[in-house]
């Protein structure tokens, strides 16, 4: 018997196990950038996103139970390169008084793979008739968006200033 | 003597090499992503986004001379886990109805990539006093806003659509 040509379904399901990695990683990632953040206000803005990314991690697994699959992780790439940058910063700049932009720039790479991603999960639960996934993915696509502006607005009001105030 | 603490200004030269790197990548990847492409619109679409991906590289060389840096490439791990997996999509699901749905989830993974690069790029560029730099990198930045815009309204009126109906 052939086998049947993969669609849409198992095209969801594959990026549905990608995003799950993703987040997992991102979760364990946050504690250790909020650590290294030098400004107060950008390790509150990280402690508070893990605890969001954790929110939407559980809310991932409601999704795998609409489609009927056990969750699983599948290694996503893509985060792991964006990570792998985000971590030559804490290195490279780890005594240099712009190390806080790069973390805020590291997370801005992450948030906008989420987005990219969500964003693309949500149209597909539309297109396979999956309302109840594609209104738990918008929920979190709209969260990532508020961080990145929340991001972008910490970057512009203080944290790039404090790049070149503090620089020698 | 001790060495200089690296700064904002090192940490813009780096990510400048970073992207100059991605878009190259890029640039090599798109003709391979429009003869897989199905659809007519999709393949004009990624073809349209080469030439446009040609000019901003050249835009990144200017903006090098701004700077007063020789154009350099630099690994960008990043860019290179996001077209592994579009690469994985395009040998997964070749046979596949689905195959331009995922073609077009990758592509907007790597829009969003540059969307995040050149928003703290340009950033990092006013706060270190270069507004010509600022406004060569806003320019392609609006760029890829609009195609991953055009690429979203090209998924919800087509291509997610066809990924369906043909589906055994």
């Amino acid at each position: 018997m052939a086998t049947e040509p993969k669609n849409l379904e198992d095209m969801f399901n594959d990026m549905l196990k990608d995003i799950y990695y993703a987040e997992k990683q991102i979760s364990k990632m946050l504690p250790r950038m909020a650590k290294a953040a030098k400004s107060a206000e950008l390790r509150e803005a990280f402690t508070q996103h893990k605890i969001e990314t954790d929110a939407q991690i559980e809310r991932l697994t409601e999704v795998f139970e609409i489609v009927g699959k056990a969750p699983r992780a599948k290694t996503c790439d893509a985060i792991l390169g964006i990570m792998e940058e985000g971590k030559a910063v804490m290195e490279d700049f780890a005594d240099s008084p712009a190390l806080d932009a790069g973390l805020l720039a590291a997370a801005q790479a992450v948030e906008h793979y989420e987005m990219a991603r969500y964003g693309t999960l949500k149209a597909w639960a539309m297109e396979l008739g999956m309302q109840d996934a594609a209104d738990l993915l918008e929920q979190t696509l709209a969260e990532e968006k508020k961080t990145d502006e929340l991001l972008t607005e910490l970057g512009t009001s203080s944290v790039n200033k404090s790049a070149m105030s503090e620089a020698a």
